[in-house]
């Protein structure tokens, strides 16, 4: 591999692909497609249909799955990451092993690929190092404002993009009364003074099964949670995001 | 007007427009241009552009061109945003009135409509109300980290979006060791202590002569400070925009 291109795709919706992923996605020789089994979040079908869309029905690059290696779950975070990240990478290169002779090849990511995405630092470990080329793409953030027609800023001021996990262990985040929060299994802003907050939450953004709700935290906290497990006991999965704005 | 579709652009790459994009424009009536006089900051002749290269040559919207209220420039800031947001709303409606016949006008949107952009504030403001659609865009941020190559966040860990006004005024930001600074006139990084930050740094990203420069602050600080004061007096105008990270 002397290319990788790591094409951000947006959040569910076809739609959300730009031109420029189009193009790089057809100078590429192969797209690697990573499977998590019969989980349905490692959305290989969506990939998949992305790619029919796009490509040529012939003369196309080549699509080679691969399965993704799982995370360990001790509570040494960083280094469980770590160990997953080098797993990851070297589940790339046995993939790529029998198609040696492709030299251009494209990962398709979720979103943007510099938002919680760790393919930048997975290719970092790739030896030889091939070229790298982003290609941005419309983040779960954008989608979850564009649907409640709502700014993700007031007027000049800062906000903070955090995980369920910092909200959860850190408390609000200093310096800021508008927080974004991804990466949540479980509804953290639970643990804030719910009349002090508004919330707007969206889950499965951009796809047909999309969910919005928004208000005061204090009355709609626990419609939120019960939409929330309630959906992904339906799906056998989701992924969610919120905006908080102290009030 | 029944429906106004706020249409992010991206930020200067036409390749940057999505499918959404793309066919939420076809579906107006009318194209809202802003014009800034001789500021070639008003980028009228991209969005211009655009139109031409998505829109049918016959039977597609109107394109509408208004002239763009100045911002006053006193130290109020907030009451000149709130006075300029109202002249910017009777300035689109003044637009309009000729072609009461159109009932879906589109605007095109530098970036996200989200971020750092007053049009969801200034829609706001219409009577009647027009049913608002948003259609998310790449932003600004999500073509620097891209042009870099590097994620935003470090692993699990949260980062704060701001101004230059922001770090200038209340200095580093708290609870976060990556800030993204976005409308900076006057490189605040300079008020920081180099040798503790890395920087990211980017002007015209998309466009053809987009400018990238990163390093140890201490070490780039002064080149990026040149290189900003030059490329503005040549182009006229500059957007710049950089990620900074703690050591
Ligand atoms: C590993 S991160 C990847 C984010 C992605 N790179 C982006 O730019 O949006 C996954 C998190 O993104 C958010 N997310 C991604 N897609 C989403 C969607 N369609 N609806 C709601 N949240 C989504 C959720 O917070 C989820 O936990
Ligand atoms: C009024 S804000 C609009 C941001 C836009 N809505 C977005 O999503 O990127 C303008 C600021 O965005 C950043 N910006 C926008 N376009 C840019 C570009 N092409 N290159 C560098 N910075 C840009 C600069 O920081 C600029 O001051």
């Amino acid at each position: 591999m002397k290319q990788l291109f790591l094409i951000g795709i947006g959040t569910g919706n076809p739609d959300h692909v730009t031109q420029e992923a189009r193009r790089v996605l057809l100078q590429a020789d192969l797209v690697l497609i990573p499977r998590k089994g019969a989980d349905k979040a490692d959305l290989a079908d969506l990939r998949r249909a992305i790619c029919a869309a796009i490509l040529p029905q012939q003369g196309g690059p080549r699509l080679v799955e691969f399965d993704l290696p799982r995370r360990g779950d001790s509570a040494a975070y960083l280094a469980e990451v770590d160990a997953w990240h080098d797993a990851i990478a070297a589940a790339w290169q046995a993939a790529l092993h029998p198609h040696r002779g492709a030299p251009r090849v494209a990962l398709l990511l979720w979103g943007d690929p510099s938002l919680y995405d760790s393919s930048l630092r997975i290719a970092a470990r790739l030896d030889p190092a091939p070229q790298i080329q982003v290609v941005p793409g419309i983040t779960a953030l954008q989608v979850l404002t564009a649907a409640h027609a709502i700014p993700v800023n007031q007027i000049g001021a800062p906000f903070m993009v955090t995980t369920g996990r910092q909200l959860r262990e850190a408390g609000w985040p200093p310096g800021t009364d508008t927080a974004v929060v991804m990466l949540d299994g479980h509804c953290a802003f639970q643990g804030l003074p719910g009349e002090a907050y508004d919330i707007w939450w969206g889950a499965f953004l951009g796809m047909p099964q999309q969910l919005l709700i928004h208000g005061r935290l204090a009355e709609v906290a626990q419609r939120i949670v019960e939409t929330r497990a309630k959906a992904r006991a339906e799906h056998g999965w989701i992924m969610d995001i919120y905006l908080l704005r102290r009030r």
